[in-house]
């Protein structure tokens, strides 16, 4: 018989980031005006007759998501960021945000006026109303942006919802994005919109952790499998290989699947931001990759995790 | 003439957690839909015709509001409860949240689920719907949680109503919370609503940061002055004096003023966990204390800063 560990000696990072979420998950009760949880880019909450409300959270911290090197401009962008992604990735239209800093003291003025400046530009972009906060002293810097967004009931689009023979599509190029883009991406709320006002889309997802790991999240919540084509992942120009198209983070473009069908509609509407990579499968052929030798290969679901 | 020094040499906390906050609040434009944005305990929003949507978020941080020598499960509790005391101070029922964890990655499992354990302990209490998070690694234990909350129009309180003449009331007994009860403080929920249910409250705060900063904060967003009575400030057992009742932070009582005809009203209710600490005067008169001799002095609205 193997005997189970004292808890007190199993580091966390044991369980990894989405071990300990799924470990939350078991314990949480919630009421019927919760539409939808943990488990998605956003929960989704009643809110009237015809939409629903969207809330989200997003923390970056020094030494993980950016360092003291970079431009506190960009830093301040990227806390608001990726947030909108978040409500992008539900379909949604973002309108309220709080944000809580912890700000280690022997910081600037002027750093702290860039990093101001970098979460308005965002804001102010989206129409997003900032509406409280919160300042701490801390030993790293960390911004935490909680987020409100509104979606149409009928546009709500969630992870769950990919069906057996939908086409996958991604936005924009994949790879690189730790040498820039991480920091300067936008969120793909316009396509988001543009999508869902004109096509019936059944999943959607953004790559905070990579393709095939968000991807994944997609094929676990919809109890799907998928194949996809080698050939056609685009690659960004930063991209040092597909290796980096597949598993590196922080991408934020957009992941979705929509019928055959739906797709031929997108397809006359032409828009040079999209790229079909694959399509769904049943479950249990799992996630496969069609290599550029016309090879079928099993893929893990690895990528960016924090622990 | 003074030559103004550069931004770049002057450290944020030359500024101070306000002044920071003043910094930021002057460059926000917010729409019509945000009846309050910062400057209160909560934001408060539009939400339908009877009811508003409040929402606030609070950062703690290891090393700043708990130690690794506190018990997890206390400080899972304390993220949750101070952002109740939130929705407490401006009368609302709490709804929602989502809890963004940064954590460093040598803490157990076991540590990790005392954490959770506290904190659903007040989630499940006040029947939250705990919606969402996100976890990243961290090099300190940071904990940030936004919270939703409902507040019918004609019973929010803010921070800006009191009148000249009101009385100034406290909850519970003051002082010498960071010997405890910072940790295990109940927000005064139950009591803030029973309060707006029976009586015209006309102003409310949670004392976080200290009586008297606290109390500053509604005189500067009402415009007035307030005379303070040594003799009458209920102290705390922990309390190591009254200047611990008046300037140490994190009692999560509240402070809320109403008429005198209102407080006869309450009076006539007795409830025991309320004190009279004094009235509202007019701005010109400031925040002045009658000590035990008799005597007025002049008080400065100092208390805890993150700065």
């Amino acid at each position: 018989m193997k005997k189970r560990k004292d808890p007190k000696k199993i580091p966390v990072s044991d369980l990894g980031e989405f071990g300990l979420i799924e470990r939350v998950r078991r314990r949480i009760k919630t009421d019927r005006s919760v539409i939808k949880g943990t488990g998605d880019d956003c929960a989704v909450l009643k809110l009237d007759e015809k939409n629903y409300q969207l809330f989200t959270c997003d923390m970056i911290v020094e030494g993980v998501d950016f360092t003291l090197k970079d431009d506190p401009y960009l830093i301040g962008r990227k806390a608001v960021a990726v947030s909108v992604s978040d409500i992008a990735a539900c379909a949604g239209i973002p309108r309220y945000c709080v944000v809580s800093l912890g700000l280690p003291k022997g910081r600037s003025l002027d750093f702290c006026d860039k990093l101001i400046k970098g979460m308005l530009s965002v804001v102010n972009k989206h129409k997003i109303n900032l509406a409280g906060g919160d300042i701490s002293r801390a030993k790293e810097l960390v911004l935490d942006v909680s987020m409100l967004g509104v979606v149409e009931k009928k546009r709500l689009v969630l992870r769950s919802g990919a069906k057996e023979k939908d086409l996958i599509f991604v936005t924009g190029a994949l790879g690189g994005s730790i040498l820039g883009k991480h920091l300067k991406f936008t969120p793909r709320l316009k396509e988001a919109r543009f999508l869902v006002k004109n096509f019936k889309i059944n999943s959607m997802i953004d790559i905070s952790d990579g393709l095939i790991q968000d991807l994944g999240h997609i094929l676990k919540s919809s109890s799907k499998g998928a194949l996809i084509y080698e050939n056609s992942i685009p690659l960004s120009r930063a991209a040092r290989g597909l290796d980096d198209a597949l598993y590196s983070g922080e991408d934020f473009e957009l992941i979705f699947t929509m019928s055959a069908a739906e797709a031929k509609k997108l397809f006359r509407a032409k828009p040079d931001w999209i790229s079909l990579i694959g399509e769904i499968t049943d479950q249990a052929s799992g996630l496969r990759l069609l290599d550029k030798n016309g090879k079928e290969k099993a893929v893990r679901p690895k990528g960016f995790r924090h622990f």
